[in-house]
C-alpha cells in the first residue's frame, strides 16, 4: 500500500497545494497545528515543544517534546512517518523562515529519502523533491527555475530530460553546484537518479528575473 | 603566506562586515560589482554573464562568461581564489535571494573547504563558516543562534564548547540535522572538526523568537 503522510512544519505559513491528493496521515509540528486549522485540516498527531505557539487544548493526540532535544520537531514527525511505513511524505511550510531551519528541513528530507521515502517539501517560493532512486516527473511551471543538488557526497546516474540543460548518466557531488537554474523546454521534465540523495528544487523567479 | 580573497556575490546586497580585515584580492560576481562600488571597493576582477546587471564599462579586468555554463558565477570566482593559493575566502552577499542560489553558494563553500580553504559566507540574517578540519572560534552574538550541519556524508570528531549543547568527538551526518539552534553560554564558542565538511551557521533570531 502506498501510504502518504503530510507533515505541517512551523516555518512560514503557506497554502495547501491544489494537487496534494489524498493523505493517509497528517502530523502538525508546533505552530504548524495553527496552520493546519486554517487549512481546514484536523491533524492525527501534534508534536512540538511549543516554544513558538501555546500548547493546544484539543482532543487530538499531542506529543509534547522537551525543549532540550536532539531532533527538531519536523524530524520527530519524519520518524513517525517512517515508522508508519509511509512511501511518500509531503512537508509543508518548511521554507521561508530562518536558513538554519530550512537546511534542517532539507536534511530531514534526506533522512527520509535514505529510507526509500520520496519527499516533497513546500514553502514560500520554493518547492523541492528529495529522493534516492527512480524517476520523478515535474510538470512545466512558467516563471520557475529547476535546479539539481546532490545532498549526499555523490549522486550517480543522474539523467535530466525535457530541459534546456539535459544530460544522461551524470555524476553530481555535494561540493559542486552543477545544474543550478535549469528551465523546462517541454511539458514535463523527467529526472532520474540511480544512487545517492538527489534534491530537485523549483524556485519562483523574482519579477524581472530571467534565466 | 596567508592569502585572503573576498568574493562579492550577486545575492541580496549586504554591508561590508566591520571585522573583515585586509583582503589580498577582491572578485565581484555579476551585479556584485555594483555592490562593490557602493562598498567603496575596487575589485581586482569582475566575472559574470551579466544577466542581472549591464556589462560594466571599467578599466577593471572583466571575465565575461557564457550564459550557458556549468559553473555559477560565484563558483568561477571560487576557482580563481583556489588557483591563487588562498587559504581563506569570504563570500559576501550570497544569501537572502532564491534558495537555489543560496544552496549553490553553500556548495561552493564546500568545494573550497575540500581544498583546505576556510570559508566565511555572509548575507542577510545569516553568517556561515565552512571548513574541513581544525577549530574555529565564534564570538558570542546576542540574539543569534548557532547551528551545525554536515555538508559531507559524515563529519567526524566534532567538538562544541562554550554553548548550551556542548559535545566531544561527535559524528554528524548530512541526513540528520543534529545541532540546530544552539546558543552561546560563554564569550566564545569553539567548534572543531577532524574530518568531513562542517557548516556552522549563525542566524539572526526574528523578533520575539527565542531558542
Amino acid at each position: 500500500m502506498n501510504k502518504r503522510c503530510l507533515i505541517i512544519s512551523g516555518g512560514e505559513e503557506c497554502p495547501l497545494p491544489a494537487d496534494l491528493g489524498e493523505m493517509d496521515c497528517v502530523i502538525a509540528c508546533d505552530k504548524g497545528y495553527l496552520y493546519a486549522g486554517r487549512m481546514g485540516l484536523k491533524p492525527d498527531l501534534i508534536v512540538g515543544d511549543f516554544d513558538s505557539a501555546p500548547m493546544p487544548e484539543t482532543a487530538i493526540p499531542v506529543e509534547r517534546l522537551p525543549s532540550r532535544k536532539d531532533d527538531t520537531d519536523t524530524m520527530i514527525a519524519a520518524r513517525h512517518a517512517a515508522e508508519m511505513g509511509c512511501s511518500e511524505a509531503v512537508i509543508l511550510c518548511c521554507f521561508g523562515g530562518r536558513l538554519d531551519h530550512t537546511l534542517a528541513n532539507l536534511q530531514t528530507g534526506a533522512w527520509l529519502a535514505e529510507r526509500g521515502i520520496t519527499v516533497r517539501l513546500i514553502g514560500g517560493d520554493t518547492e523541492a523533491a528529495v529522493f534516492s532512486g527512480g524517476t520523478i516527473r515535474f510538470p512545466r511551471r512558467e516563471g520557475w527555475s529547476l535546479s539539481l543538488f546532490a545532498l549526499s557526497d555523490r549522486c550517480e546516474g543522474v539523467t535530466i530530460r525535457g530541459t534546456k540543460y539535459d544530460g544522461e548518466g551524470l555524476t553530481l557531488t555535494n561540493a559542486f553546484p552543477l545544474g543550478v537554474s535549469n528551465v523546462w523546454t517541454s511539458e514535463v521534465a523527467e529526472i532520474t537518479v540511480s544512487s545517492g540523495i538527489l534534491l530537485v528544487m523549483q524556485s519562483l523567479l523574482k519579477e524581472g528575473e530571467h534565466i
